[in-house]
């Protein structure tokens, strides 16, 4: 799905290349600021990043598509409110604790809005507040006011960088993708995945542009965007209550190819989605599964994500082990349940390209064998490192390629498809979130 | 859901336990053989033990209940056929290789079963065939015929303790479970966890009893006792294509109470499905999940499986972490993919009696942070062992106590319940399921 095959050698490889993504379309400025402070249901000292992305001039093309968990954060609750608004101005993101279900915490987000506002002048209503964090907790109200000011001074261009590095948490890396389309640009960033954040992770997205796309266009196109990019990834099937994917045009250059632009924003999108699936600090392999012969799409996606949200598979692909028996069963396992008079006596099943079930029966032997394993580890991200106190960390903090173990399901059935991004399932992903400080 | 409250010290303790547990129903004998081969698939040597159940006289009282996987197992295939036999004489369970999707397993199944019908001189359509193991290869029919008379051979009455053993493969300990009434008794024994097997766990449970149950009344019976149990139990959300429940009776002795007969099924069965969650070997927490106060029991059922089937929350519990915040995620996920109507303001939620969620909003502060943590420390089975190589044992083969990680949900929207188990998800599922040795 990445439109890219890159590799790099280092971190300073990567961060390179990230600053020659960075620049930022017109009309735009960044800026962060972080302090430290003490949560009050669990008193350790802790820190915060505030990341401020402004506009030059208010505008009435913004877009966003949030999270369908039913306990949504209230910077989500308010976000919707957002969408009536005629124009926007700024993102307030802050990391640590994504309010959520928090006494108060509507009020407070809207407090820090009215402040930022201010200071910008512009409406708090033209803010839009973003959390991503622990679920549980508070905003620290005061020295989130306090430290906005900060923000604000740093406001910049030309270049997204820091935004992209103030939005990160546990991320592996920062995360940026551009398009470069008739003079101007479209560029995204991106932090999380599903299991990075010891703390929750959520999805966050925000992808500008200076590129005159007209608010009902973009809004349509965006929701299409995600439905082909982050709506066909899975780390672990977790929905964050935070998740939240935001377009913003400042319209300052002229847009013929509205279409043109629209494949543009959808392979950001995509490479996007990847890049977080990869990026994920328990991620050994990314898995790209493609479902064909389905009689519609909806069923070829829910077959792939069955595949990609399969534990018993994800375990077996962290350790190189080509087991095609827990992927039958895994597309067994949704056929059953949701689909039981599919007609899976045609299904042929490919790893790597190479066959391993045809027409419903395994194909396997020793040669074969080998061939699987050497492609699961072609497609391995890093080795595993275990310590002696039993605490996995990844040992590379940047992308070394971009490759994936690639899964081909047949089912000869009808003319849909789908591809969907999901990940295996490793010590260092037990490791992150099994919090053993407590 | 264990109706028992037990503690053992040691593996020897919890010997001499399943030994007063073992004592099979009149009219029942059973025997197993084992034996070296080598797969074709995978040329390494490899152990398979063969375990025969058998009843002294054909009888019509059996009951079966199988997987929904969309790629059921050569054995599950015969297995409905047979549920449409007149009588049943024996089962032959084997494990190792689970006959799943191979070319010709339906034909060396019933090969098999015609072998073993020959020596106890019934008709194959008598026998009832099992496999549990890696899908994908086929089974080794010559060294399994070869084998056959020794298991025969090795039929004996009184205790069931061989075939508890005999089917287990990775399972931490062997699981009896018995109710003694109007002088006869039902005892089971059950193999199995999601993720005990490294490839692929299966669950077997086989109930044998001397009363006489008519052959309708004990297949109702058996449906809803395993919807009572089996049903109600998640360990990694992995439907295996083999799962089979098996239920037989002798008919020696008369059973004059039909009613208080299904309820000591329903216990058995309840108490094994709890004995299964334990025993994995990643298992480090047994969860229990109420949800009260629901529109309906198939909506609580689902959001009680919905929390015991999320990483982020299975990994807190495994850290003794106790993460409200993913608690509340998984709740919110379920809910808003699939009952988005749903008001969750007067929702509550308790863990370990400990109220943490109140109207849908955090109650949290650090003396409830500690109360919590107790309440999943004292609840751990065993602490986990790093090694040098990273893979993660079990230090104990036994359950050191049946304690769990109590969880209530209360929805104030109606007044249907459902309690589901689940356990955590931890390094040695990983190290278990990761194979690391390809």
């Amino acid at each position: 799905m990445a439109s890219t095959e890159l590799t790099f050698e280092s971190r300073e490889a990567h961060r390179a290349w990230l600053g020659s993504q960075a620049a930022l379309p017109r009309g735009f400025r960044v800026g962060t600021a972080a302090f430290e402070f003490v949560p009050s249901e669990v008193p350790k000292p802790a820190r915060m990043t505030l990341t401020v992305i402004a506009t030059d001039t208010p505008t009435p093309s913004f877009a966003a598509v949030f999270t369908r968990n039913a306990f949504p954060g209230a910077p989500v609750l308010i976000g919707r409110r957002r969408l009536a608004e005629p124009t926007l101005s700024a993102i307030l993101i802050n990391n640590k604790i994504s309010n959520v279900c928090a006494p108060g915490g509507e009020a407070t987000a809207e407090r820090l809005c009215e402040s930022l506002a201010e200071v910008l002048s512009v409406s708090s209503q033209q803010v839009l507040p973003c959390s991503t964090g622990v679920i549980g907790w508070r905003l620290p109200l005061e020295p989130m006011l306090a430290a906005l000011p900060r923000a604000v001074e740093a406001l910049a261009a030309p270049s997204i960088l820091p935004a992209a590095d103030g939005i990160v948490t546990t991320d592996l890396y920062a995360k940026i993708r551009r398009a470069d389309l008739e003079g101007g640009s479209i560029v995204g960033i991106a932090k999380g995945a599903g299991m990075i954040e010891p703390n929750l992770a959520t999805l966050l997205v925000y992808v500008l542009t200076d590129l005159a796309v007209p608010r009902a266009e973009l809004r349509a196109m965006l929701s299409r965007a995600v439905d082909a990019s982050f709506n066909r990834m899975s780390i672990d099937s977790d929905t964050s209550t935070s998740d939240t994917v935001v377009a913003l045009s400042s319209g300052q250059l002229p847009c013929s190819d509205l279409a043109a632009f629209e494949v543009a924003l959808t392979r950001v999108c995509t490479d996007l989605a990847e890049d977080v699936a990869r990026n994920g600090e328990g991620v050994r392999h990314v898995l790209r599964v493609e479902v064909q012969g389905a009689p519609s799409e909806a069923v070829a996606r829910a077959i792939a994500k069955s595949v990609v949200n399969a534990p018993l598979f994800k375990c077996a692909v962290a350790g190189n082990d080509p087991n095609v028996g827990r992927l039958v069963q895994a597309v067994g396992k949704y056929v059953g349940a949701h689909q039981p008079g599919l007609d899976l006596s045609r299904t042929a099943m490919f790893i790597g390209g190479i066959p391993i079930v045809k027409n419903g029966e395994f194909m396997l032997d020793p040669g074969k064998e080998q061939a699987l394993v050497a492609h699961l580890r072609e497609a391995e991200l890093y080795a595993s490192v275990p310590s002696a106190d039993g605490v996995f960390k990844p040992p590379v903090r940047f992308p070394p390629h971009e490759r994936a173990v690639e899964i081909r399901i047949e089912l000869g059935i009808g003319s849909a498809k789908s591809t969907v991004i999901g990940v295996d399932l490793t010590h260092e992903y037990v490791s992150e979130n099994a919090d053993y400080r407590s």
